[in-house]
């Protein structure tokens, strides 16, 4: 009895192969830096985790599809802060972002449809859009031009007969790049001139360290082309909570979300209790994190500086960068840095890019440093990079490298 | 900017035509008496409630894809209740049953392949294989023979070359059905002889009155093709929580769930620490339940059986019964009730049974009833019920229909 081809097709997560090395690692007595991952370390906002704590119900029921009103009433006006003036019946709550985009692919394509994305994109896009049965279509963006949003030449050179939106991450997982308000709005006119819809995953938005963040929904002319997906997981440091949104003022892909939404019941209660507390915290609890995200970012930027042949910028946004590491392969170098590096007792996990790509080969030797560990953590992480870079290129397995 | 057509075509919920009715019911003041779903009005066990409340974590993290596996070796524990032995490793916490059906349709078929279900069955299963690209074909059981589960020929009759697997819920929603031990095991033959997977609902395991309840994990002469789902939704009256199970010995099949664990990143945390401590509370907690249940189902049996015209049989497990009423159409009279109907300030609301047959005139006269309800509220909504059946058949409405 075999699975479906589907199944076994899957696209898996880019680190996905290093996690029995990772395990191994542990086994042996390493302790692991994890960069790997998006997980932050940053406390989820106590007063609101009080909040779920003292919730009075005595039947935890389905609630409605759509995400508790409340909620939903909630979100609308925290949207407020970026301007954008959006009714709770435009929202829906999800169980994580990932559900918000399984819900926009479903009602927006058909199997067989293509979808245009700027590579190197967040890895889980390609699994739910092999889910759903739709191609991705991917534009380029590169190191050199510190991943900038492409050229409105290159996305229309992408556009088929069958393309039926494009999707961003603003700011990027993984690259740590804040779009313009000026190339929103200059795709915004490609968007609506050929028809498509426009999906952006805003989950980063609260992490913008140089300039504010623009959203997509502030764009007039696009209003019912613009679909939204949010989380609480990032910005709240609530991941685990498993609570996100869909935002858009289309009515019909509301009503098909709608029945996606009936179909799986309701999101999960407990976590929409934390995340109406969350924002309540928005003001005493949002500097602080974003203001520790950017030292860290700073600290990572100067080491990295500093290291023989890696190449890197200063993210502007979210909590990712893309290093360009001086080695043969930046898989192979993560793996070794589990299997055969150990330094001051530690090693360092990251995760290789070329996952991240369609073209695997845009990414062989770039890696996605996440900066989710505190200043000291983020420390010994750099000294460990270091001296595993150093290690690798000087190191027998070079050797053996070159000789197959 | 139109939804895809998979959107619009997405089958809804048997009773969302009626939401709308039983909107103006309430504006116009009417208390609605709802039989129409499978919410329990049971409280959720204290104590466990209690757990969640003491959550230590500061961070509400990812967890683990496959969920906690502290949760998982309970759940495993718990199964041997029921005489099943299974290793932690063969079950994923899901996000309620619904992403536990999601995961076996994905992970068993291919667009095109065909599943075999016997009808009337919970209607979003509709949905899901929809959602999948696989379809439906049904078996059909009857009223007269109280559904059980239809003869090996009947299977036989139904299986193409398509066919990939066989799709239960027992006990059954919308029946209230309890199959067999012996007519499982005459199923798993076919189902070994035909190499098809045997995909088995067994969220109501809990709420069976007259004859034990035997899981198709036991047998072992399929082990190789078994995937059953659960939840703690009905059993531990947590549908809120969304969290749910899928048990499988196969090990392609828990590899393919796997990835689509992974593309959802994990169930959520609070349900799953409810969940874990809910089981801690079995023996104090559920016997008090099914006593519950079945005194309201006698109950049930009794005032229906009284009804002039209404056919009724006992249910033998969870908590749903399907009654046919002496009426043109069910759908219309249940829809009568919101609009037009109200016995001392309230109206009863019931599911119209054709949306959970693909042959919707073998369900025209027929409604599910869930006693999910108190009984001094299930005696209002029968005295309701009896009063409304008289009304219908004597007012105008019938007039206009026959004038139709």
């Amino acid at each position: 009895m075999k699975s479906s081809n589907r199944g076994v097709e899957l696209s898996e997560s880019p680190i996905r192969s290093l996690i029995p090395y990772a395990r191994a690692a542990v086994a042996a007595g390493k302790e692991i830096l994890h960069l790997n991952i998006g997980q932050p370390d940053i406390r989820t906002p106590k007063k609101a985790l009080q909040k779920v704590l003292s919730i009075p119900d005595d039947v935890i029921a389905y609630g409605s599809s759509e995400g508790m009103e409340s909620l939903r009433k909630r979100v609308a006006q925290y949207y407020e802060k970026f301007d954008i003036e959006i009714s709770y019946e435009n929202i829906l709550v999800t169980t994580g972002a990932s559900e918000a985009i399984q819900f926009s692919l479903f009602s927006c394509f058909d199997p067989g449809d293509e979808i245009i994305i700027p590579e190197p994109f967040y890895a889980n896009y390609l699994g739910y859009t092999q889910m759903s049965g739709i191609h991705i279509v991917p534009v380029s963006t590169s190191f050199e031009q510190e991943f900038e949003l492409p050229s409105t030449e290159a996305f229309y050179d992408a556009i088929s007969p069958k393309t039926k939106a494009i999707f961003l991450c603003n700011p990027s997982n993984p690259t740590g790049k804040l779009y313009s308000k000026a190339s929103l709005e200059r795709l915004a006119k490609l968007v609506k001139d050929q028809n498509l819809f426009l999906i952006v995953d805003e989950v980063y938005r609260e992490f913008c360290y140089d300039e504010s963040f623009y959203s997509v929904l502030n764009i007039e002319s696009i209003r019912d082309n613009v679909i939204v997906i949010d989380s609480i997981s990032k910005v709240f440091s609530s991941c685990g909570a498993r609570i996100g949104y869909v935002v858009t003022r289309n009515d019909d892909i509301i009503q098909a979300m709608v029945r996606y939404a009936q179909l799986r019941l309701c999101p999960p209660h407990f976590g929409q209790v934390l995340a109406e507390a969350c924002y309540d915290e928005c003001d005493e609890y949002l500097p602080e994190v974003k203001q520790e995200y950017s030292e860290r970012r700073l600290y990572l930027y100067e080491r990295l500086s500093q290291m023989e042949g890696v190449r890197t910028y200063k993210p502007t946004a979210a909590f990712y960068n893309v290093v360009v590491l001086p080695v043969d392969d930046a898989e192979r170098f993560c793996k070794w840095m589990l299997t055969d590096f150990v330094y001051d007792g530690h090693t360092v996990m990251m995760a290789p890019c070329d996952g991240f790509y369609i073209d695997k080969s845009l990414g062989k030797k770039q890696v996605r440093i996440a900066y989710v560990l505190s200043k000291d953590k983020l420390a010994k992480a750099m000294d460990c990079l270091e001296a595993g870079l150093q290690a690798y290129n000087t190191s027998e397995h070079l050797v053996e490298v070159d000789a197959i």
